[in-house]
This record gives C-alpha cells, structure tokens and sequence, in this order.
C-alpha cells in the first residue's frame, strides 16, 4: 500500500532533498506541501501547495506529515496533524518539556504514531549507540569530531551528546595517566566526565566522527561519515514506514533502531 | 568474594598472558594449573601443578577452570569440572554438534554455568555484532580484514564469520554496479552472498578489521584493532566473572553481551 | 599582476566551476570564454563568448588559456595558444605521443609554458608521488581505492598508476607468504607486479584511495579523499600561476610540484 | 662485503633488538658488544663482550659502531670511534650545539661518515618529512597523535616536531573560523602556530600519529602506526649501509632518505 506523504517546509535544502526523494520512491505518493507563501507551482510537478495545515490535510488527506520546518511552527504543526488522524514525522528540535509531554498525552488520546528525532541519519544514530553498548566493556573512551572550518562551535552536538549516552553506562573517571601534563595548552582537548573530546576544522571536510575505545591490547573504532545531507534520507524514510505501525510517541531514531 | 580459578594449559601463548593476567587480578586467586607435564615450578610462585585433573579439583578446589588446551583434551576437560561442580570457562573451538549437546545436557542436569567462546576479544565480538545489527539498516557492506604477512589463509576466519552474521540480517544481493568489470582479476575482492571482503597483508600488521556499511551520503565503518594478545584477556575476565551468576551453557561471547 | 585568463569549455561541470573560482580571486582576470555556442549571455557577468579561438585570443587578448573541453577539440585549442602568444594549461588527457611531441616543439619554438595535467588534484598528485618515494624504503604495499558504487570499472585507473609508478622505484615481487591460499576467490584482490589492489564499492562514498606501505613493527598510510569536484581547483589556479612563470612543456602535477 | 659490526649498549631494550637482527641478517657480522659489566655471556653466541671502547675497536675492528647508549658516554664514545676510523651510527640524542660542531669538525678531518638520528623509524621520518612537503600546497593541518595511557607528556615530541617542520614551510596563520569558539576548554587542541594539535591517550594504543591536510573539496592523510620498537630496526639497518659510503656527518635519518 503506498503511503501518501506531505511535506511541511519543502524550501530549505532538507525540504527540498525530501521532496525530490519521495517523489522517486514508489512506497510514497507526495500528495502535498505546506509552504508560507502560495508561489507559482516550483516543484514541477503539479504537487498543490498549501499555506494553511488544516486545509491541506482537508483536501488532500496525507497518512503523514513529514515537517521540516523552523522550532516556532513545528509544534501547533504537530498538535493539528495529530488531532486530524495525520501521523507526524518531525526533524526539528527545540520542543519544551512541556510541549512534548502535550505531543504524548495527544499521542495517546487519539492513538495515532508520532516520530520526533533530532538527528535523521541512521549512520549516525547507529555510532551513539553502539559506542554506548561498548563502552560498558571498553570504557576508555575519546572521541574526535572533525568538521569543515566554517563550523563556529566546538564541540559539536553529535560529539557532547555521544559523551552523554556513553556517560549514562559507564562512571565518571580521570582517563589517561595520573600524572599527565599539558606541554601545551588544550592538547588533551575537552573533558566531559573525564572522557576526552577533540575537534578537528579543515577546510574539505564535511561532518565526521569518530569514537575511539582502548583496551588491553586492542582499540575499538566506530566511525561515521556524512559526505552530503542527502545522508539523513534514509532516516527520514524509515521513519515514515515506521510511523504507520506505530501508536506512541518515539523520541528519536535509536528507539525506533534497537 | 575473591573466585578461586586454576589454568589448563598455562604453558601456550595464550595460558601464559592468562597467569600473568590473573595472579595480578585481586579478584581472582589462582589455585592450581593443570600441564600435561610436572616439571619444576615455572611459574615461579608456589603455584601447584597437577597432571590429573580430578586430582586438581579434589585438592585445590577451584571455582572456575579456565580451558586454554589443545581440542583433543578440552571436551573431557568440561565434562570433569561440571560433574564436580566446577564452572568451566572455555577458549578452544573444535566441538562436535554431539559433544556441545551432551555438554549442554550436562550443565543443565548439575544446574552449573560453562561458558564456550571461540574467540574472547571483547572488541572484535563488539565489531562483529555491531555489523550484524547496522546491516539491517545499512544493507551495502564490504570487509577490509588486515593481517601480518605470514598468514597463509585468505580471508580471515573472522571475516567469514562476520560476513555470515550479517548474511542471518539481511537478503542476499549482488552490491555494486550491475555492469561492474574488473579490468585485473580479484580487484574486487571475495564475494560473500554479495558481500566483498578483502585481505590486506603486509608485514608490521598484526590483527586488524573494518567492516564498512555505506548509505546514501554516509559512511558507517566499524573498526577492530587487536595489537597483541592482551587483547584476549579483557574476554576471559569477563567471562570468569560471568560464569559464576550462570546455571546454562553460553556459546560466544556476544551472548553474554547482548 | 592580475593574469587575464580565458576559459575553454566553460559549460561542462569542471569548466562551471573553474568560472566560479577565477571570478572570485583577485589574482585572475577571466577576460573571455569559448564555447561551440554563442547563447545567450549565460555566466551573468558581461564576461563575452567567442566560438573561435582565434578572435577570443586577438580581441581579449588572455595570458593563459585554461581548456577544459573534450579531447577532440583540445590538441588544436593548444597549438593554436601557443603559436599565439597564450599559455596553456590542459586539464583532458588523451594526447597521442605524436601530439605530445608537436606540442612539445611548438612550445620550444616560441618559449612559452604549457602545463599539461591529467590530474589536477594536488592531493591525489602528492599521494602517488609520496608512494613512490616511500616505496624506496618500504617495499611491501597494498592499495585501497574506494568509490562509488556506480563506478563501473575496478581498480581506478589513479591506484593503476600509483602501482606503475611505485613500480618504477621497486622491484618486482610476490609479497605476502609464498604459500599463501584463497578460500575464497579474489580475496587478495588484484596483483599488479606483486603489489595488491583492492576495490571496495559502496554507496554514499565519493573518490577515496589508501596507499598502505608496511615495515617490521610499523605502518605507513597514505591516503587522498575526494569529497566533490571543488578539489581539482586547487591545481588549476596552482597551474595558472606556475605556467606564467615556464617555458618548456610540463606534463603531470608532480613535476611542478617536486 | 661483509660489514663489521660493534653494538654499545646492548643491554637496553632497543640493544636487545638491535642485537637481534644483526646477528639474523647476513650481510653484517656483529664483532663485540660494549657494556658498562663485563657479565657472564649473555648473548649466548660467543660475542665479546667490552667495557673499553678503545680495547673493543683495538681488538675486533668494527667498520661501524652503533650506539645506543645514554647521551652521558655518547659523545665520547663517537669522537673515540671517528679518531680511529671506526663510523658511528648514534639513536641517542642530546648533543649540545658545540659537540655537534666538534663531531663534525673530526668527521671532516678525518673523512669517515658518521650518521646520528635523532628517530631511527623510516615510516615515522617519511610522515614527518611528507607533511613538511604537503603543506606547502595545502597549508591547512591538523595534527592528530595517539598514544597508550602511560604517556605523561603531551603533545609527543614527534608531533611538536612535525609542527615545527611544517612551519618552517607555511606562514603562520591562525586556522579554522574567525569566530571559532570553545565551547568546552581544550576541544580545538593545543596550538602550535595555528595548527592544532590533537593528543589522544587510550590503553591499548602504541604510538600512532596522523597528519591532515585539508583543501577544498579533498583532504590529504599521512599517518604512521608504530606497533612494536622492531619498527626502529629498518632505520639503523639503513643506516649501517649508508654510514659505509659518506664521508661527511648526517643528523637525521630525512637527510639520508630525501
């Protein structure tokens, strides 16, 4: 049965990735999207689109709603799509507490399946959670993120939020030798619960990590490569498949993978 | 509550690293050794050697008898410990289907833990099963294995082994270009249910493997270093500690993990 | 100085994005195109489109001519640069050794450089030149290349050439252990004078290469990614530069570069 | 020709190795040891065993001395070996800047080659050297070096000594974003004049260092794996050939090899 899909923020460049990959597989039917503005038809491709959510799950009757919109929409996004029997597919963070306990109890009232994750890419996802499951019999740990040099912050998100997860399963320890000195400043990089993080910015390098877990004799690497955002599709198409056989909240991809 | 183990086969590589290992380990006291030979004490620590393992249980009473043996001992060896009470942690492969069965039976029967494990590096069991459970997600995998160059056989047994786990995962299929043509024979490597693997081998090398799961825009690469034969050790602590909470037979240490 | 350049072939992927990269350096001046059609004004910058060669060199008078077309046209496009005064630089390969050799006198004749470069990418160049020279003293190599998976031919033709010129510096011979076995077929990949070339295939990679130089005890890696076509300007505004400054036929980066 | 070999300081853990593999390979006779004790035979293959280095050269006439002492006897022992024609092959470092400047104001006097290393890895000299040569045309890089966890200092002394070669080759700059913020301490490395260094300390690891150099659209990788100090045996291996053919004094294996 093909699943019939609409897309909400089809102008930014996941938007548009989106588009172009739903419209080529065959288990979806892109029936729709919800634009801010009513421009001429700029997908090709005689898709309606809408400005107003409701009037798009009225007329054109998506099984999901896959948004790909800014933090400020996205939740009124989700509360409608629920309401209306339409199962969201969300991408964006920056949901309050508050707002994703309301997600929940409107998931469970009308009992219609809800996937929010921040992060789409599968290969990613994977990483996080696998160097979680192995630090509990490796537990020294580094971690090197190396991105292109127009990224401002350092670490990144991928990065802290790995050192978070492996954080859950292991204790806190001082790695490396008691006595370690810096020769120079900074060259153990960032500690985040004694684990070491570093990051790398050349220019050429697109979003990369790799987490590294030592042990007598050996050294576990697990290592993820993003060479282009076309990267967090397949993570978007999982979802929408999962989504139709689901009816409770599931926050993020590694609950819907393990 | 420190866990009285004895050593079959304490003279190997692998019986060797395994004394050094435990004597050094609080939480273990090694009792006694069995060697097929009582020659003076090489152990040079008061340590007993027996040549009978009956006599080795009724004397120094072990919790745990750690099997470093060649096959052809190692079956009557299991059967000994789990009849008197003693919970056998195994390292040799080479047990008939027969034999694992009436093991099996046995440690059932005298509700005593055993655990099997062809191979107990704890980080290439990680890789392995790691493998296993991306390819459902990431079905493209090739396998670079890479060896000393005095290895005969091409490709590894652990290579095979990780290309069947993930063939239990997902369908069989023909990777690669449909019109693919190797312009010099076995350029693209072995193939393996439409898996490639490929055998570096180079002096310096030791034991390494990565297993490479591609996606679109992505790369997932799960990698194994073994640098020397510590590497095992890690495995067999864990197990000794397992062993002793287990009343069924374990076979492979992935199985203790997950 | 800025250098006045004209671009031949300026519609196809490398020639599009050489515009882009000389409109924005201030080191260059790109003061016309030739293209086999003279369409609307399609670089949006005034910059004009000749169909002659010929009239481009005498109206626009341009110091080097970078050509990015098809082999068929390009011999021509060189003689007729270098009888006129214009540098070359030529990024299609497919010169007879005839045309090598007519280029090579013209050249002489009139004192003026001309680079030709059958790889602009300077990381790849360094690559296969630092193997070579690491070769020396290292012997025993294995080669790596990764690609796409809609690649249609295995090995590449750069890891065929790193094994010519590694060829060159070495002697031929059978690495790995005389009585070395496949199990399965082509696991050691393809032999290339004793050396070993892999080739993995896997969606979501680019163009990668890993030159593996092996010693007692030690490892060398030597290893190019290629993440998008943007690599290969690098070398063509190091050609630029370096062809002003010539007077003889360069063939290959390397000999520019060492 | 048979090259004649003394070793002084055999005893040490790279004395050991090197005796090793001089007494394997054919093309060298090992003619006596110099030791500090004149112990029981512990060669075990009826080696002379010194304690004078006048006696040593006076009895077994070496063609070259290796010596791997501590830097206290070293000099003596090359200024002795020099007077007496004997060519010194020296791993230890810590001369003073005049005891150069005498060592080879002797080599010149009297006409004998003398090579001293300050690293005696070929693969590691390569990477160094190579990364020096890379930068030039791509001068963006980052400095990555792993460790075991035993390591007190960080960065290592190859890593900072690689930066210092890459300088002498680049302008400082400060790399990455201009707005580039830390937002834990230390994750952007330490900074060596505008490269970043990355020190990584797990157990398990040996010594292990890559280089990264990054362009647009393609980064370049040299790295060199140190598993065991047999890696230093090629180095002085070498090093024994080529101290037999100059007359000159060499300081640093890349001097030999470029």
């Amino acid at each position: 049965m093909v699943i019939k899909v609409a897309i909400a923020g089809p102008r930014g460049r996941m938007g548009k990735a989106a588009v172009e990959t739903l419209i080529k597989d065959k288990a979806f039917l892109l029936v729709s999207v919800l634009d801010h503005k009513k421009e001429e038809d700029f997908l090709g491709d005689n898709i309606p689109i809408y400005t107003s959510l409701k009037e798009l799950i009225y007329q054109t009757k998506p099984d999901v709603l896959v948004d790909l919109t800014v933090p400020s929409c996205v939740y009124e996004h989700t509360i409608t799509a629920i309401e209306n029997g339409v199962r969201p597919v969300i991408g964006t963070t920056g949901f309050t507490d508050l707002q994703l306990e309301e997600i929940r109890n409107k998931v469970e009232e009308k009992e219609v399946g809800c996937i929010i994750a921040p992060n789409f890419s599968i290969g990613a996802v994977l990483m996080m959670k696998f160097s979680q499951m192995a630090a509990r019999y490796l537990p020294n740990v580094e971690i090197i993120e190396m991105h292109h040099d127009q990224k401002v912050d350092a670490p990144s998100g991928t990065a802290i939020k790995t050192a978070q997860m492996i954080h859950e399963e292991r204790n806190a320890f001082e790695q490396g030798h008691s006595d370690e000195k810096e020769l120079i400043e900074g060259a153990r990089g960032a500690n985040v619960n004694g684990m070491h993080i570093h990051s790398v910015r050349l220019p050429g390098l697109v979003a990369h990590q790799q987490v590294l877990l030592g042990g007598e004799g050996q050294l576990l690497t697990l290592r993820h490569d993003s060479f282009d955002r076309t990267s967090f599709m397949s993570g978007i198409v999982l979802s929408i498949h999962e989504v139709m056989k689901q009816n409770t909240l599931i926050y993020g991809l590694e609950n819907l993978i393990f």
